[in-house]
């Protein structure tokens, strides 16, 4: 049930209706108890009833959840941050699209505070936990989410992903996480991270039900400043063998795990017919750190500045002092930040000519709850090293879950291509995920956080 | 002789050599005097040395000058500020394509200083004029550069273009000004005023003699940070009718013979066969502002800030007032502009679903050096009304000579459209050109600057 397309088979069949499919949510919903996943959620009676006079479309009856720096007509918009919300009158293009292909939102769901982390564990709303293992941290910003789809809760969720927020959840909880190209899925309300870099993006158990989502959402948006004309997949593109580049001395801090874990895909993708290229990926890594590391702070604080200014009390301690930095960089420090931005780019290019799309590990290794929250600024750091680049630079990326480590921590790895080129991976990422051992691979186990 | 297009027949039938243009040119530059237009002249001999051993190519044998802001090998690059001088080891990219292509360098010319301003009245090097009318200001800040082409000294000469330094003196001298999408012609080897908007330019007699200039020194440049893989024209387009975008309610503070005029103009273009249609021009404008008006004033400072901040005395008096708020300005500010930009420039697509090319006045009126000089800011802002915008919104542009208004002073259009369009409106361009006089409408008064 946790299938877009085995649920329209059986709409289409007759054998299933959505009322049902809802139903059958809010009763996971209930069993799971107080896990953390939900900022709100929509009463059920009123979604059944909605579930009962849906338009047709390719997302016909599918119950879905959205992050909760997503706008959505009437339900507050909080950020992670209840001081902060505010209640639109209109919903994201994005949930209108959902609303029009027939889908059903069910809820809002929990986020590492104005999305600002890689962890899960920075919202006032509870921390979310991985559902594969216990104590394990879902990673965020887009935990709730994340663990929505990995809980088997709904068949897919809407994230966002300005510096990995789409993937590290996704590789922490055994489901797909697509972060289309900049500007292909419209920004437009949605609580802004870093305005010129974030992203929506969207979790499901597999690539092909991620892409029918992308097919919905995708497209140019009038009005939004930030939308840019790009291919829209059309249906999962069956990978040809690609030249596939790979980090020349993979990081994996220390989880020799996560290293044998990332050899093994790397095998599985050679075996798939792929050649891979050996890449520096020093220029990749050094545009990744001017993301929290100089200028883009403060465009996060073009955003939110105002507001936590005001509110300093309502901002979570780690995210303030993660902040505080871009409040005394000039103008001057922007520009020379954006220049050296540039620059890296330039570098990354000979790479390109060499590769069709790139090959990481989505994080490099895995914490519980208790070792995060030992270095909170630290480790996030860590777990964001695969990810942060990908905005900087302009790539479209798409995590795979690549089954357990040696040590029961799930991994996964992420492909990535320049902007554009989202039909490309995604046709790669669908064969691997099927050759390592296929979206069944992803546990449906809906007790996990019960359990501990 | 000025006509990059006879000089080559002439050269090719054997009327002609190098060695006897070079010498012409000299010539011609001693019998003007002193007339601000160089910086840097190179030694008589040096070139006609050069001349007589140059390799083949398009511009085989075509003397040229250069705007001192960019690097030539060997020769100081002073960007109009004798306390900032360096000598280069190293050419420009465009300048070895120059040279690879069989033109002769003979000279660096002046400028306002660091680019900035459009006047060609800020500079220790003097203050050049019009060719065209004694006393009226060249425009700027290429100011040495269009004069020596408007002038008849060399057939072409390169400027720069960040707020309309290669259009401003277009208008103002009879030439014809490109300036080509960002990122087309490689800014490596320039020092940069706005670096993310910077774009070098083209100064000829006739649109076809730009573009052969142009087809040398496009194309993508490895290791430039800002070039982008936009096409180079092959040649002129014949330019078929056009949906062209004209200014609903256009501006001249009180210039009557330049509005007359500008009418004129567009009755030429409607009788070429094309469409105009009435554009609010309001969101074009305000993306222009932002280019003094906040931010992209630390965009400037990024890059020469340092040497401001230590030899305040050797910049330009009008130049430090302009640059000054620019210190003040915090990273947060510097997003906000730049997500205002964005947003402008969301604004501004909807007109470019109905036409195809934006038709403005290159300048809204005229100034003589003492008029301007009563109000160095204010006028230098005007001058730049219909120009600063191009950069800011990624349009390409090219100005063309449209003859002279009723009160005698020079009057000129440019045409734009959104990068990667050049060959477009280049075409267009030189349709007008001819209807409007052709090439030879472009008057060359050897003794100009010595009538005075």
């Amino acid at each position: 049930m946790n299938d877009i397309a085995e649920l329209s088979r059986r709409y289409g069949a007759g054998t299933a209706r959505p009322e049902d499919t809802v139903a059958e949510v809010y009763d996971r919903i209930a069993r799971r108890g107080d896990d953390g996943v939900w900022i709100l959620l929509r009463p059920r009676e009123e979604v059944l009833a909605e579930a009962a006079a849906l338009p047709g479309g390719p997302l016909y009856g599918i119950p879905y959840a959205v992050k909760d720096n997503i706008d959505v007509a009437g339900l507050p918009t909080t950020a992670g941050c209840p001081q902060y919300a505010y209640t639109p009158a209109e919903s994201a293009p994005l949930v209108k699209r959902l609303r029009g292909a027939g889908a059903i939102l069910i809820g809002k769901t929990n986020l590492d505070q104005f999305a600002t982390g890689l962890s899960g564990t920075r919202s006032p709303y509870g921390t979310c936990e991985s559902p594969l293992v216990p104590g394990l941290i879902s990673g965020g910003s887009s935990s709730g989410s994340a663990v929505a789809v990995g809980a088997g809760l709904v068949p897919f969720a809407i994230g966002t992903d300005t510096a990995g927020s789409g993937r590290v959840p996704a590789a922490l909880t055994g489901t797909v996480g697509l972060k289309p190209s900049r500007g292909l899925v419209s920004t437009l309300g949605m609580v802004p991270a870093c305005a010129s870099l974030d992203c929506a993006s969207v979790f499901a158990g597999s690539v092909a039900d991620a892409l029918t989502v992308l097919r919905v959402i995708g497209g140019f948006e009038d009005g939004d400043p930030w939308s840019r004309p790009l291919p829209v997949p059309a249906e999962t593109v069956a990978a040809g063998p690609l030249r596939l580049g790979i980090p020349r001395r993979p990081e994996f801090f220390g989880d020799a795990a996560a290293a044998m874990a990332f050899k093994g895909a790397l095998a599985r993708l050679a075996e798939l017919g792929h050649t891979l290229v050996q890449v520096e990926l020093e220029p990749f890594l050094k545009a990744g750190k001017l993301l929290y590391g100089g200028a883009f702070l403060a465009e996060r604080l073009s955003a939110i500045g105002e507001f936590t200014d005001r509110h300093p009390e309502a901002v979570h301690p780690v995210t303030r002092r993660v902040l505080r930095p871009g409040r005394s960089l000039s103008a001057v420090d922007a520009f020379t930040d954006l220049h050296a931005l540039q620059a890296l780019r330039a570098e990354t290019l000979p790479a390109w000519r060499r590769i069709d799309a790139l090959v990481v590990p989505t994080v490099p290794t895995t914490y519980t709850v208790a070792e995060l929250r030992e270095d909170p600024i630290g480790r996030n750091r860590t777990l964001g090293h695969y990810t942060t680049f990908a905005n900087l630079l302009d790539l479209a990326a798409i995590s795979v879950p690549g089954g357990m480590t040696a040590i029961g921590r799930p991994h996964g790895i992420t492909l990535l291509a320049p902007a554009g080129h989202d039909a490309l991976i995604a046709g790669a990422a669908a064969a691997f995920h099927a050759a390592a051992g296929g979206p069944a691979a992803v546990p449906i186990r809906e007790n996990a956080h019960a359990q501990q």
